[in-house]
């Protein structure tokens, strides 16, 4: 049996410390090639969430050839008030074969090509067309009504810039231009491992005094959210050989692999040895809470985060520590989450001697934020996380924060 | 061939009566069981994301045995500083058969249950074992660094309630409470059908004049977004028979249709007399801007929103006036997207005679959220949805509003 140390050997570093470690570790994993068109295929990926790899640039104008900006009749201009003569219609599919001369119009609808010979257009409700004969009501200018080419996108113009997440504008975007295949970084493959004797798949009734493994099952939820596809790796026992045989079965599989529990300093918490075994560890200790044990590793190039086992402390060190890097692999301009300062409702209660990110409801009071406690702050209380959307970042001392002070927020979800 | 209308036969209706008409019709779809452990299962489909049918209680106290919070040592506090003899070790999963008699210890590690006869427990920072004797170094209080019964969760408690929207912490506390199969509301089925003769599937060469179909593809995107499954129409060219015959696909499959183009005042528009042929069309104007044709109609009981074919106007008449409907449909409790007041950093000139949500961008200067415009707000200028993060909301008028002044947005996004 192992020692029960009295000391960590792994020297404590500041949050600013570990994310700059990690961020050397984090760069882009490689590309590939999408079809934005997926949406329209049952059950296809959506390219939705994907980080653009490639800067893409519009190869024609839009519109590419002058058209109505409204349903009316294309006229000329410089025949002012005076009636016309109706030559018939133009639909937005179609190319009549009609030319405007002077003394004439033609009618056309929302998005049409102006016909040859129209320089303008007067909406139908301006109008009034009898017996092929159309009167108007005011006169025009040339480019009146008239959607101009190039108005909405240059030809050669830069559209979207690698680094962009793609949503329905980004998607409404390419396919406007035409880049129905685009390169995107490859989403990373994390691999999360829960560990512990103590540890049950929830669906099994645990042993008195045993506890259901929600850390996996939250983990995994948290790294598809941050836009990774996932592999479980279960539940391994504290045994050495079984932990190493998961770890490297996680490692054979996965980019980033993510351990649940044994970083702390119980004879029974092999994580760390069993990493510096296989590897190199980068940090061990983080002076934060709740999280001091978390652990950074690679091994082989393949990051390594092992996260500690009380609830709260794994989701939270994910949120603080993880996301950020897993945002980096596929190469995102924006890996961090919004970070505001907001004025707070309730008393705060700082760590004597950690700067601890505590849980908070966010919302908006005009254009103000206000943060408001989710109660009780203990490391394996998940209550403390239900409807989350900020960590307040509450630097250690020992006097309380009041109402109406402000602190340093994680905007980690939508305000309220 | 249809008359060209010089006005339209619906009346306009305001932004606030269009939502409470769509509201009226928005109730929750129906129930489904799932599997919350799903994320262990490859391919499986995710419970994160789905909105909780009902209020979730835990049927056990957690911690459901006094369990140690730290590494170190179970004794019993009224032995105060006196030496004691070290019967065993204790860890997270094991029961050791060992009871703290009077002048003994037990060395226990984080999580695991408190043996019988032992009150409180000291960190093995603050202790020394030599030749199976502790040594402490401060003086115990019963209950010192003993995690309590109930004290995460208590028996019977409320975790979760209905119209909670499933992420990481609120999957791991239904774990956590052994709750693997929870009802939550069935995903509304939405698909989206585009019309128009000039529209063209983005992997063809569209004609001189012709568009590729941007709508369908960002709209299809949007709704999965807001938690949908999805069916892609296709595109229906300007022909009644086929827009009828697509309509009514799209009904047979679908909870909610929508349609983008060809809700105008064109000769080709069909949309809006086809839908109050089949059912009722609530509105067809709305006073509002860019997407005044907006539409709603109800086809025996499934939604139909009609919206304009111009890019900007079809996602933005999505975000205002679908998207609550489709998160209503599926329960949310907060189905709206957060409202708040945000600073102007750019001057913003709003339109003469109707409300108008223009695109921008917000970010966070402090506490304070301040808006920066996405530039020409045109409704065929795609770009302006770029990157964008919020709806301005300009009242009407002529008077441009100055850098400073504060305007209502609706939060789209995450804020920078």
């Amino acid at each position: 049996m192992r020692e029960m140390r009295r000391e960590s050997p792994y020297p404590m570093v500041s949050i600013a410390e570990a994310l700059r470690t990690i961020e050397a570790h984090a760069a882009p994993l490689g590309v590939e090639e999408i079809d934005i068109l997926a949406e329209r295929t049952p059950g296809a990926p959506s390219p939705a969430g994907r980080v653009l790899a490639e800067d893409v640039y519009a190869a024609a104008p839009l519109p590419d050839v002058p058209k109505s900006a409204v349903d009316g009749y294309a006229v000329r201009a410089e025949d002012g008030l005076a009636p016309r003569r109706v030559l018939g219609e133009i639909t937005a599919g179609g190319d009549a074969g009609l030319v405007v001369e002077p003394g004439t119009a033609v009618r056309i609808m929302t998005g049409a090509p102006l016909p040859p010979g129209a320089d303008a257009v007067i909406m139908v409700e301006q109008t009034e067309e009898r017996d092929g004969t159309l009167q108007i009501a005011r006169a025009l200018s040339a480019g009146d009504a008239v959607h101009a080419v190039g108005q909405d996108i240059a030809a050669g113009q830069l559209v979207l810039e690698r680094g962009a997440t793609l949503g329905a504008p980004e998607i409404g975007l390419l396919a406007t231009v035409g880049r129905t295949r685009v390169k995107v970084y490859r989403r990373p493959v994390v691999a999360v491992l829960a560990t512990g004797d103590e540890v049950f798949d929830p669906d099994a009734e645990p042993i008195p005094g045993g506890v259901r493994d929600s850390n996996r099952y939250a983990l995994l939820a948290a790294a598809r959210e941050a836009g990774c596809e996932t592999i479980s790796l279960g539940i391994a026992r504290d045994d050495e050989a079984l932990q190493r045989q998961a770890i490297l079965r996680g490692l054979e599989q996965a980019d980033v692999l993510i351990t649940s529990g044994g970083v702390s300093m119980g004879t029974r918490d092999l994580i760390k040895p069993l990493l510096a075994e296989l590897g190199t560890v980068h940090f061990g200790r983080i002076a934060f809470k709740p999280g001091k044990p978390t652990t950074f590793a690679t091994v082989g190039g393949r990051m390594v985060f092992g996260l500690p086992g009380y609830p709260v402390s794994s989701l939270v060190s994910f949120e603080v520590f993880v996301r950020p890097a897993l945002r980096r692999l596929q190469g995102d301009a924006r890996p961090e989450r919004p970070k505001a300062q907001v004025a707070l409702l309730d008393p705060i209660r700082p760590s004597p001697d950690r700067p601890e990110y505590q849980r908070a409801i966010v919302s908006l009071d005009g254009g103000r934020l206000v943060a408001r406690t989710t109660g009780a702050q203990g490391s394996s209380r998940l209550l403390s996380l239900r409807g989350a959307n900020a960590l307040l970042l509450v630097p250690p001392g020992e006097r309380t924060y009041q109402p109406g002070e402000e602190l340093e927020a994680l905007l980690t979800g939508p305000l309220q």
